[in-house]
């Protein structure tokens, strides 16, 4: 995507062909900086503290790290270290663990001495797939936005509302939830997006109206606690959000909030609710959501709010007393039966064991 | 409450006879100070800017404000210039409403000379009053918490989510939402709150912890999009909230957010969900909540947060891009359908006209 007049993908391995290059996330928007990754810490601390974060981004960085721990160690051993350190770093998103997986799978058929080049042609692979995936998932969520637009009269915009950031930033290009919304907006349907700032960090608020902007999306900021209000009073068409682990059911896994949006969609005449996700989202060996894995982040997430001073300083500072203590469950699951349907880059889909098997019937032995 | 070793109630006439103090409540709980008010003028600015916040003080305060304008210029003209002016500053909360009707009614029957002292005993009346709905509002109310510990059995606490502050902050004394809760920590019930943070303005962080960690109550902090995940994972017993105002049929106006609280705990096996206000929250002249106008704040709310560096500084940082614009509607409306009950200064009924009749028969020709 465009920062500026510059073309950037939120990854790509760096000119010296051995460390990678990532925007921090942790600085937008105030600050636009390049990070470079040289070592497999690098990447373990960049994946934990959320240099870079969303699902399918989580995962093409994991892929890049194998690269990179290869380039210090190319020896099975390593790599299994490697595979476990990464995986630890976030539990919740499955991207993570199938992009390691797959890693593991195709490394391990080359000699040593090939592994760490082969690992980051294919990490570059794998970027080069979520670009494909993000960029179809755009392709077949402009139908229903389309369609939306053509039963309100495309005089007025369609209204959709998004929770954290399943934008271009969470994947490498397009997003999975914002690439509808982008496809509509380059074909001249009408959007305007309500964007929940979606605390503890704010990934709404920093990173999705940041990209909104600089696409030129139309959006508005709302707090995480409106959205039910706006539905109440018929300013919200659509919801889209994106997901860090879908089970073969159809229950999702994605930021904490995200339930309590379905079920105000479901409670105000069924306002459609979708999940844009790729395939690497899919917990093949999961049916139920209440299985899922719940990362429990920092405290100091909620108690603390980072933002820029009148001054232009980046600070946190302090919202609560100083005695206080806090929890942060950083995800929720929503249950399939308040999910309208999926987008994935195969089409759209209920959200159900029969919608996904629609879509991918090769995985019918697994489910 | 106390606050160290002083006892506080939120508002009272000062010492020299013709100004009242409270305790600024945009400056918690960074730092405890009390603001004079001198003038009408004083008093819409401490209502607007929300240095008095939560309705029944919003009521209290306006009964006030009258005894300050009619001190200035006792006429019939000014106290209907004073009631018009302080009508405008927050049009969501009845009690502002009910409190400046009754003003009128009773300044009315004595002569000018004697207004502005008739109408500061009045407001000294009128506090006492809510300080005695909200103790009563207790005393109804623990019964209910003491139902679910015995259910529960006593070696665990009741976990209690709460909205906003409805505590005695937002009234003279007590609160409405807390009073229950004070009342069973005075009775040796364990108790557990989680405290929603409550953005945009974050008066669950500030102010409810900060009371609830004065009265030594443990409470956690949390973000309010963690909620339903919490009540997934049964960590809520029961909900308990304030109103800014309720239908004669038993909508609820409250802080926005409150509706998404109420739908999670309708879908998690119908958690117990109790608002707790006094007879002056309740608009008898009304039926659908739809009705209720929503009072739309600045922007700056959501664009900005407030809170303290580390070096004990209190500042506001923005949080968005440079450009973002935002929307901040301050309340909305949680149907009857999805309220287990109301605790009021008569007792607990059903979110219902039928219940509101049980408390309050008299009332039964407006409804």
């Amino acid at each position: 995507m465009k920062i500026g007049a510059k073309s950037y993908r939120t990854i790509w391995r760096s000119e010296d062909g051995h460390s990678v290059d990532i925007i921090d996330q942790t600085l937008l928007p105030h600050a636009f900086k390049i990070h470079k990754l040289k070592t497999l810490e690098d990447v373990a601390t960049a994946i934990r503290t959320m240099q870079v974060r969303g699902a399918p981004l989580i995962g093409v960085t994991a892929a890049y790290g194998i690269a990179l721990a290869l380039h210090t160690d190319p020896s099975n051993a390593f790599l299994e270290k490697a595979i476990q350190t990464l995986a630890l770093q976030r539990p919740t998103a499955v991207n993570l663990r199938w992009a390691l997986d797959h890693m593991r799978s195709v490394v391990l058929k080359v000699p040593e001495i090939k592994r760490s080049s082969f690992a980051f042609e294919e990490a570059e692979r794998l970027a080069q797939n979520d670009v494909a995936s993000c960029k179809a998932i755009g392709e077949h969520g402009i139908k229903i936005i389309r369609q939306i637009a053509e039963d309100k009269g495309r005089d007025t915009p369609v209204h959709i509302l998004t929770h954290c950031n399943a934008g271009w930033l969470a994947c490498v290009e397009w997003g999975t939830a914002t690439s509808p919304i982008y496809h509509a907006q380059d074909a001249g349907i009408p959007v305007h997006v309500y964007v929940d700032e979606t605390r503890p960090r704010n990934q709404g608020a920093a990173l999705t109206a940041y990209e909104l902007g600089s696409y030129g999306v139309p959006y508005t900021l709302i707090c995480d606690n409106a959205g039910g209000h706006l539905m109440q009073t018929n300013k919200i068409d659509l919801v889209i959000v994106g997901a860090d682990r879908v089970t073969a059911h159809g229950d999702v896994a994605n930021k904490i909030g995200t339930y309590l949006k379905a079920l105000a969609a479901w409670d105000n005449n069924r306002i459609p609710f979708y999940v844009a996700m790729p395939h690497s989202t899919i917990d093949w060996g999961l049916k139920d959501g209440k299985n899922i894995p719940i990362e429990e982040r920092s405290e100091t997430e909620v108690l603390e709010v980072s933002g820029r001073t009148k001054e232009g300083q980046l600070v946190s500072i302090s919202i609560a007393p100083r005695e206080c203590r806090a929890e942060n469950p950083a995800f929720d699951i929503t249950p399939a039966r308040f999910v309208t349907g999926f987008i994935t880059e195969r089409g759209v889909c209920s959200a159900s064991r029969e919608g996904l098997l629609e879509l991918y019937p090769e995985k019918k032995t697994l489910i």
